[in-house]
């Protein structure tokens, strides 16, 4: 079958042919329709995070995937079935982190992640999985159904920011986060919840971001003109910021955009840089005005099932929108391809 | 009536003579019996935090006091209740944060704080309150009520901690924070639900302050031998940093001595410091790892009560170890001497 890997020793991923997995006892064969891209798979493919299977020469990429089950094995699942698989699982056996039900929770080294650190991901014509870690979707999610997985980890990090400003009667109305694509599909998913979204990017009209943005009813705030620390002044002091590019000043520059009480949720993950920063006025101001910082890495099982009632919940216009580039496995370069009108590509398999 | 104050211009605090303050109606009029110091009385007198009440040339000091009802007023009180003050009040009008019940979550300008920021203090013969701003302890309390106040400051902070860590089964075991007067109320505290827990400082032994930490049952980790960063690899990482001592690395530092899923409580209030750090490395632990910093400030009336049921729970010997200096307020340059044998330095104004 078709599979999208990289190599030891290159920087670009390409089309392999390898075996279509078997299942093991237990497992689920599933048949791949989707698999989006992210910037983690960048990094990946350029070596910055994650990491080969034990003893590979090559990663199957893909870890945002939607497909089919193909076989159910002895699972609670049926033939036809609509899955998104989840990533992270045991190293070899399983621990405590796992049978709670709880992986994203687990430290280094007791987990690998499929496609990103230690096991294949998904970008291949079919792949297999223990039921646990499929979610089910409804079958209106064939298109888009990728999209659980990314916006699994901004539920994630709004639950525990939630949960860090649950001990008060904290004041939810402002939230400021970025223009990639997981920013877009945080900014619909805020919409739920907060009165007012603010967008950052660096972008020039007219711009299909900044109309998609516009469309949601945010706000589109241009960082060349307001960086984030003068946010407060031009706008407002924002309850929460969600902070998913990974630029390492944005962990400290997001406490002055914090409102007082606030919370910034990081998910970005940024390569070592060194850097001066007045660190005791920003301790100062993290206590004085009760702000907090949460870092979250991936998610678990009841964060996509929350994603997927969260897709459900979005205006019908705005997957088609966010999904701009859509490509066999054969135009692998093309996928992954960084272009300006570029806001999600994705890899298609096979339709349902 | 004696108060002690610290005059514009000055940075020594001294005994003047005052009015007896004269209850407004629905106010409470209490007799003082002691007032703690603590750092924050030193940043007062120094210039470096808070002001004097709106026009005055000068302010009474004090904001850690215990007193007995005078005259209760219309209040539910009676003559002789033993009473706590908690510390901020509206200034002026009242506001949503105080109608909640939480004016520790207020932002500036929304508060004065009584003996810190625009409001006279409790050190004095006598002072008043309205009622709801009066904490009803055990006639017990006499010697060592005081230390309700900063106990409800890391009672605040324990529950916000918690709070950011209840989205998932947080595994809490190692507990750190420091040796000052705070930090050694906080080690008697987090006994009660942390199996092990490092107090650091720069001590040696023979120490009185050693003795306590190690009778509480808690490890002494000298910081000169083992910073910051350091502890995890010479014992572990912690699941909770406690950190009250305001030294404005300690926020970023605190970050590689948490354990994966750990969090810090920021408390201390440091001045403007810039450095360098490497913001990439610990942005990335920060998200990795799941970590998370919360910033704390002041307290409301349920901490209060918490801290008061924790004192009741705490060995006897163990506030009569900490209370090392004991002096009438004719002694007030002695009470505000910093000694290396003092921990807790009390004016004492009355005895019940």
């Amino acid at each position: 079958m078709k599979a999208i890997a990289v190599h030891r020793g290159e920087t670009t991923p390409r089309v392999v042919d390898v075996p279509r997995p078997t299942p093991n006892v237990g497992e689920v064969l599933v048949r791949t329709l989707r698999v989006g891209i992210d910037g983690t798979d960048h990094e990946v493919i350029e070596g910055n995070h994650g990491g080969y299977p034990a003893g590979a020469d090559r990663q199957i990429l893909g870890h945002e995937a939607v497909g089919v089950v193909e076989d159910p094995g002895d699972s609670a699942f049926a033939e036809g079935d609509l899955v998104v698989p989840t990533v992270r699982r045991p190293p070899g056996d399983s621990n405590p982190y796992f049978e709670r039900g709880e992986p994203d929770m687990a430290p280094d080294g007791m987990y690998v992640e499929r496609g990103i650190a230690g096991a294949d991901g998904y970008m291949a014509a079919y792949f297999t999985s223990p039921p646990e870690f499929l979610v089910r979707v409804p079958d209106s999610f064939a298109a888009f159904g990728f999209l659980v997985e990314p916006l699994s980890n901004a539920e994630k990090a709004l639950e525990h920011a939630v949960s860090a400003r649950s001990a008060f009667d904290w004041q939810s109305e402002s939230a400021l986060l970025g223009n990639g694509p997981l920013g877009l599909l945080t900014v619909a998913l805020l919409q739920n919840s907060f009165d007012r979204v603010y967008c950052l990017g660096r972008r020039d009209r007219p711009d299909a971001t900044i109309d998609i943005i516009e469309k949601l009813g945010a706000t589109y705030v241009d960082s060349r003109e307001t960086p984030v620390p003068a946010v407060p002044d031009a706008h407002e002091g924002m309850d929460f910021v969600f902070e998913a590019t990974g630029y390492a000043k944005h962990a400290f520059e997001c406490i002055d955009a914090l409102a007082p009480n606030g919370v910034a949720a990081l998910l970005g993950i940024p390569e070592n840089w060194t850097f001066e920063l007045d660190g005791g006025r920003l301790h100062r101001e993290i206590v004085l005005q009760n702000k907090a910082l949460i870092g979250s890495v991936n998610s678990h099982v009841p964060h996509f099932e929350a994603a997927a009632d969260s897709l459900v919940s979005f205006p019908d216009w705005f997957v088609d929108a966010l999904i701009t580039d859509v490509n066999p496995p054969e135009q692998v370069a093309r996928a992954f391809e960084r272009r300006d009108e570029t806001i999600k590509s994705v890899v298609e398999f096979a339709t349902k």
